[in-house]
């Protein structure tokens, strides 16, 4: 039968080549995949995948996109740390819910010169962030494409009527953080200062490049019912503080001087203009987590959890305004300084 | 504090364009969000969406591109068209498993241009498909982006053991096909030889347009464990029954004569090349069930299942060949004619 192949640009699926990409997926990013025991019952290779859900627990679903061009950079980020950061930013929403990773599809559009050294680096990133974050892939969809498209959804659970929303903060209640803000930020501007490619070694390079969503954080304060709300801070905290207010009805204020900031170091004298405020309030990509607690549970939140700084920020409020208190006890409104894509 | 936005080229979420644009998504494409009622605990607008699973119940997870350019083209493909069929065709993997649709992830990258007119198409088409197919819209991630990428991830669900594999065809099993296939194919290679936009309602576009997935066929299947193997036929014939010759370690015989091509209409001289077995074979996108019935099952599968015609087209044979039996009683190889979007 005639073949005819040029005339056809418009089809969703492949086929030998398609096979190869999904097998090498599944060799490398896989290994360990527990189809059979425990509770997913089929992975990779079927139209879809299998899970039996855990009785007493619910279904966390989120997906997150990861583009070239838009969230990386081919020239500047190493592949691993595509692989690794496609799959934690993800993640991360799961931390936000206190919940606990288990299983991710992963949907990748490719160019065909990135089918060798750089994708067999970014599987190494991806497969070691399988493993750090216990999350599973067991399905996805891959094509060609010019640029590199990911996407990741990630399915967690958590114990029934545990998970912690954004919309759960009450007037009174104490606004705490995890970690330094601004440090992924600090990461970035660095790569894009900086001419080629970076050693991934840089320390001050680690969270923008790997970043570590706070998953025992999340669960400890889900458990313990310590949370009122909870949620992640992805785009900064004067843009994911006024989400979990609204959610909330309610306000906040927020104190500059306890917010832990980024150390930005003295000797970096082109970096001037990176306050470390500024970047500890609008910079996005920290992947710590922004939680409310009530006063009356306030005793119960150690200064820090496994090594990770639990910082008091300030408090929620009745009236709506989002308030920022400089040192010298002057208020300013909170003005949202996330980057907005569709500008 | 200052604001520096030319500087951070690289962030993953947005701020009031985007929460616009998911308030859009929200209220024209759920109306009926079904959160508080039913299995749904939290949908749109928290770090995740939240389910409760059925008891008795597995859960299938499956995700799909849909990528301007490379799946449909704006130029020629109605709006609304691809807001049904980037839901469709992922649904289409629930009902190859034998599944119910139940919740799905919307994850988009829109050009500022196509915010209008365009997108609220595209928003009535998925409205449109979501009610059609029963699957709500309970999340996803938007950004910017000069070209309109789309993922849709589908949760559905499938009673305890009765999930229809491709790994489950034997020897002996007899290969049947729903509907006709090559109609998609058909439809479009009208679209690519057509200058300009077409009318959405010419027949012979439906198929290629607004795919139905076959979820009453498929459900039925399952529950009366009649089906021994099962998948969807999403990249033609010659692709597919490999895939599932291959998941079962078997192989296959078809029949030519048999199989229910798509029927092209005399009068349209400029489509002689259009051989309606060859659309059959190689033409995508049909969204037909292909699925094997044991000998002794046989007498159980009707010639048609609510109007949908139920072909039997070959058998399983142990040798893994697969080989197509003409009219002539001339056998050859069945090479798989699946475009590859690697190569």
């Amino acid at each position: 039968l005639p073949m005819d192949k040029g005339k056809r640009p418009l089809r969703g699926v492949a086929d030998r080549a398609e096979s190869r990409l999904i097998r090498q997926i599944a060799r490398a990013a896989l290994g360990q995949q527990s189809v059979g025991r425990g509770r997913l019952r089929l992975g990779i290779g079927d139209d879809a995948a299998l899970l039996s859900p855990k009785p007493g627990f619910e279904t966390i679903l989120t997906c997150d996109w990861f583009l070239e061009g838009t969230h990386f950079l081919s020239a500047k980020h190493p592949p691993d740390s595509v692989g690794w950061k496609c799959l934690a930013r993800a993640v991360s929403d799961v931390a936000a819910m206190g919940g606990t990773p288990r299983y991710f599809l992963l949907s990748l559009a490719l160019p065909a010169s990135r089918r060798g050294r750089w994708f067999a680096e970014f599987l190494r990133g991806l497969r070691r962030a399988s493993q750090a974050l216990g999350c599973e892939l067991v399905g996805g969809d891959t094509t060609g494409r010019p640029e590199i498209l990911i996407n990741v959804t990630v399915v967690g659970e958590v114990p029934n009527k545990h998970a912690v929303l954004r919309s759960g903060a009450r007037p009174g209640d104490l606004i705490y953080v995890s970690g330094r803000l601004g440090e992924a930020e600090f990461g970035l501007r660095h790569v894009c200062a900086h001419k080629g490619r970076l050693s991934a070694n840089d320390p001050h390079l680690k969270k923008h490049l790997y970043p570590e969503p706070r998953l025992a954080l999340g669960s400890w304060l889900a458990e313990k019912d310590l949370a009122t709300a909870m949620m992640d801070l992805s785009d900064g905290l004067s843009t994911d503080l006024p989400r979990l207010c609204t959610a909330s009805s309610v306000g906040a204020q927020i104190e500059a001087p306890k917010i832990p900031v980024v150390q930005v170091p003295e000797r970096r004298p082109e970096r001037k203009h990176d306050h470390p405020l500024e970047l500890a309030l609008n910079g996005g990509d920290d992947y710590e987590l922004l939680f409310t607690v009530s006063q009356r549970n306030a005793k119960l939140v150690p200064q820090s959890f496994q090594k990770l700084k639990l910082t008091l920020i300030g408090r929620i409020t009745r009236e709506k305004d989002l308030l920022l208190i400089g040192g010298d006890g002057r208020k300013q409104r909170l003005l949202p300084g996330g980057w907005d894509p569709f500008r």
